[in-house]
C-alpha cells in the first residue's frame, strides 16, 4: 500500500518534529510512506482567506497522485475507533484502492471545492488539536492501523 | 481554580516530557496548577491486572484533596468538543467546584470502584492514544480550555 501523508505548513516545534519523524520510520516497515509539507504556499498577509485556501487547494491537488484516494483531516468530518480506521485502511486496499493520501490542513481547513473532491472526510476528536499537533496524533494512529491489521500486540482495547 | 493533573507511571519520552511541560507552564497563568505523577507504584509482573489497578486507586484516592472533584480519562467517557470542554470548568466553578482532579490512568484503565467514585469520566477520542501522549493532548485542552474562558484568541472554531 502507498500512504501519504501531507500537511500544510512546516512542523514549528523540533520536538514535535522528532516525535512525528520516530513514527514515520515505523510507518515504512508497514507500507510505502511518504511525508509531505506543503511550505506555505500562500501565508500571506495581503490574501484574504478564502484565497488562500484556494491556493493551498491548488497546491495539494498537484501533488497528489492522479488514482490516490483522497482523505481530508476535518473536525467535522466521520469519527473513527483505532480498530475501524484500521478496517478502513483494509477495506479500501481490498477493493483495490492500495494509494491513499491523507491531508492536513492549516488553521483555516480545506476549500469547499477540496472537500467536494475528497473521497472522505475524518475527524480525530470533538475536540480541537492544535494543527501541528494533529500530525503527531495522526501518524501514531497510521502506525497503530497498520500494526493491528498486521496484528501485532502494539494496541489494547 | 484549583487544578490537578495526575497520571500514572512517569513519561519515558524526554521530547513529549519537554512538550508536556511548556503547557503546563502556560497554564499557571490561569489556575493553580499542580501535575502529579505517581511513578509505576505497582508494575510488578508476579502482579495481576486487576490488583495493579485496585493498588493505583488507592495511591490515587490518597493523593487527591477531600473536596475535590475527580474525574478520570477513559476511552468510554463524555466527549466533549473543546469550547464545551471549557463551558464544563466554568460551570464547576460556578457551583463551587473550584477543585478539579483530572487522572490519565496506566495501560489498563481504572478499577470500577474508582469509576463509581468519580465524578466524571471523559473521553478525548473514540481513538485510542497511547496514555502517554494522552499527557500531551490533555494538558493542551486544558490551556486551551482557560483561553476560551478568557477570550484569548488561541482558540479557532
Amino acid at each position: 500500500m502507498k500512504v501519504t501523508l501531507l500537511v500544510i505548513g512546516k512542523t514549528d516545534d523540533k520536538l514535535l518534529r522528532e516525535l512525528i519523524d520516530k513514527y514515520h520510520s515505523k510507518l515504512k516497515h508497514y507500507a510505502r510512506f511518504n511525508y509531505i509539507e506543503i511550505i506555505d504556499p500562500s501565508r500571506r498577509k495581503s490574501m484574504s482567506v478564502q484565497d488562500q485556501k484556494k491556493q493551498e487547494a491548488s497546491k495539494i491537488e498537484s501533488l497528489i497522485d492522479k488514482q490516490s484516494r483522497l482523505i481530508l483531516l476535518d473536525e467535522n468530518g466521520k469519527a473513527f475507533s483505532s480498530r475501524s480506521f484500521a478496517s478502513f485502511i483494509e477495506n479500501e486496499g481490498l477493493q483495490g484502492n492500495s494509494n491513499l493520501t491523507f491531508v492536513i490542513g492549516g488553521p483555516y481547513g480545506f476549500s469547499e471545492e477540496l472537500k467536494i473532491k475528497s473521497h472522505l472526510q475524518m475527524s480525530l476528536s470533538q475536540m480541537t488539536f492544535t494543527h501541528q499537533m494533529v500530525r503527531l496524533i495522526f501518524s501514531e494512529q497510521l502506525y497503530r492501523a497498520f500494526s493491528i491489521l498486521k496484528g501485532e500486540p502494539y494496541h489494547h482495547d
